[in-house]
């Protein structure tokens, strides 16, 4: 990992802001720009030298994963710390908070720790822009997260029957995520049977799968700090022609994603390819979310596909292209890869069918 | 769950400080307070009437579950409709805030689609002193969730042995939790073993258990949306009499606080009680974080028993004691129970033995 480099970006974001320091609140934030991974810390960066505020909890872990930082070990509230570090050192600076990522109360005990003359400024995204495109090494970690992740769908299958439960099939991906390794999964795991199928966010309940109806499976990994994130939706028994043509509709809306996705495109044409594909049959008003996000250390991070979205795709980003429909009452289908975007279009990294699956 | 209550007794709280709303943002408050369980929402509580804004991935969900409150389906954020919903019926108002988990950018959003008039009040934990002392029905739930916890100590125990990864115990544990029908971990598994036992979060990691030494277990469930908690310390290989020494004093130390327990006591003197036992020993300087807290919607909860908490503890809340020893480069030993708090002392709700296993 190129921490100099990041460092490097993030002053130059900065002075491009005319920001003297910015306070990295956000855990994936302070993890890409130095490598610690602790839950309880705040980095501060200026052009003076960065400066790793955390609790006695993390002194060991700092002091082995922390790079190209000062670690200081506060006693109270590492905010506290660096604010006062900051009152001292820079007490007429201008101060950026991630405004996402810290909460009323915190900017209340940070105003009083700051010298009266610092000035605080909001900003939003900083430090997420810059872990967008992804470093050579980003994307091996994330494919092998991608592998890994797509690993477990073969152990989906043998599980899901009529009558086990939806939970039963999560411990079953799980557990063999674990035995192989990895570090956690990166969400709860969804498993959405029958009409549960109908909700787009179905966590695995105690609800026995029935004898006919679609199974969706939304699950990731977690391996060397990288997230994987794949869907696939199988059907139990005989399905209705009605079924198989929603399953039919929502490939082809990924695939008409997919087939859209290349630098230079804008994050919302992605989505209106989804939506124009399903605009065909009738299913267009049952595709309630949006087409994809990006992915890294965390599930969730920007670019957002979704509609309008303005945000220009550049080679080494990493994206999900997951349209669904959900028919209430019904049924849900739901179809992701995982993307890196190239120059020419995209690599498609996980490594799975996507032929509707009958059991 | 007696919704009508909770509901009445946050109105209390509200007109106690002169609120004439609150917007609750909070999953678990809002879980508390109406039964929605849904990731993305806002309650808004007056008493002109509660109305609960999510999102059309919730629609289902909202209906099937809220409870005394009008559920309104809002097309862009919760947050903005709440806000104009009380611009509109509530111009003047003083709209209380949730400061602790609400961030500094949803304030500025929030604010921009409230009235100029209203006065927006920051408020920390007024939900969470209503969720301190529980209810039968939490606290029967609870006592499952520790139960269905406790029983997968067996299943570590028999999986531990030297050249085992710490991986491998947690997912034999979660495997185990999921194919007893739990919801999910409460938090992620700690299995820290031989020197990483002196981590006091020494989340699972690809190490092989060593050949002598102590593994800290540190996990917890959830069932019906109630938290288990509980950690149990067992040593591979013969203890070093210094070992042995340590996990008799933590234990000594955890039935001192245990026995400090009971409805009226402050919650400083439960943490002292564990320090001032430690103290007989040298041991009492790698005790590193607090005795315990609170658990029940969330794994962390108020009432925290540390360093001079001035909390009354009352009968009906929840709690873990949990002291620990950290000994950099050799080992660790933590020791957690949960209990109830009952007018004349505790009642132990984790059924495990805490005599030191040999493995």
């Amino acid at each position: 990992m190129n921490y100099t480099q990041r460092q490097k970006n993030l002053m130059h974001a900065l002075s491009e802001k005319k920001l003297d320091a910015i306070m990295v609140t956000h855990r994936a934030n302070i993890l890409y720009l130095c490598g610690f991974s602790g839950s309880a810390g705040v980095l501060v960066a200026r052009g003076a030298g960065w400066v790793l505020y955390t609790d006695g909890r993390y002194t060991e872990q700092a002091r082995q994963q922390a790079q190209g930082v000062r670690v200081t070990i506060s006693k109270g509230s590492p905010l506290v710390a660096a604010g006062a570090h900051l009152a001292k050192a820079a007490p007429g600076a201008a101060v950026a908070i991630e405004a996402d990522h810290l909460s009323v109360a915190a900017r209340r005990v940070l105003a009083g720790s700051l010298s009266k003359r610092s000035r605080i400024r909001e900003v939003t995204g900083l430090v997420e822009r810059l872990r967008m495109v992804k470093e050579p090494e980003e994307i091996k970690r994330i494919g092998a997260a991608v592998r890994a992740g797509a690993a477990l769908l073969d152990r989906a299958l043998a599980t899901i029957a009529p009558g086990v439960a939806e939970t039963t099939v999560a411990a079953e991906i799980e557990y063999a995520a674990r035995r192989a390794g990895v570090q956690g999964m990166s969400f709860d795991t969804i498993v959405a049977a029958g009409p549960r199928s109908a909700l787009p966010h179905g966590l695995a309940s105690g609800q026995p799968i029935p004898r006919q109806g679609f199974v969706v499976l939304d699950f990731g990994v977690i391996l060397a700090d990288y997230c994987s994130d794949m869907t696939r939706t199988v059907h139990v028994g005989h399905p209705k022609p009605a079924m198989r043509a929603a399953y039919q509709a929502v490939l082809e809306a990924q695939l008409a994603a997919i087939s859209a996705v290349r630098a230079g495109a804008q994050a919302g044409n992605v989505d209106r390819a989804a939506r124009q594909s399903l605009r065909r049959t009738k299913l267009a008003r049952f595709f309630t979310h949006s087409t994809g996000h990006g992915v890294g250390l965390e599930i969730h991070e920007p670019p957002r596909l979704g509609r309008g979205g303005t945000e220009v795709l550049q080679a080494g980003m990493v994206i999900t292209v997951e349209p669904g429909v959900y028919i209430p009452g019904e049924g849900g289908v739901r179809i992701e890869d995982m993307l890196l975007v190239t120059e020419r279009g995209a690599d498609v990294l996980t490594p799975a069918p996507k032929e509707m699956i009958l059991l």
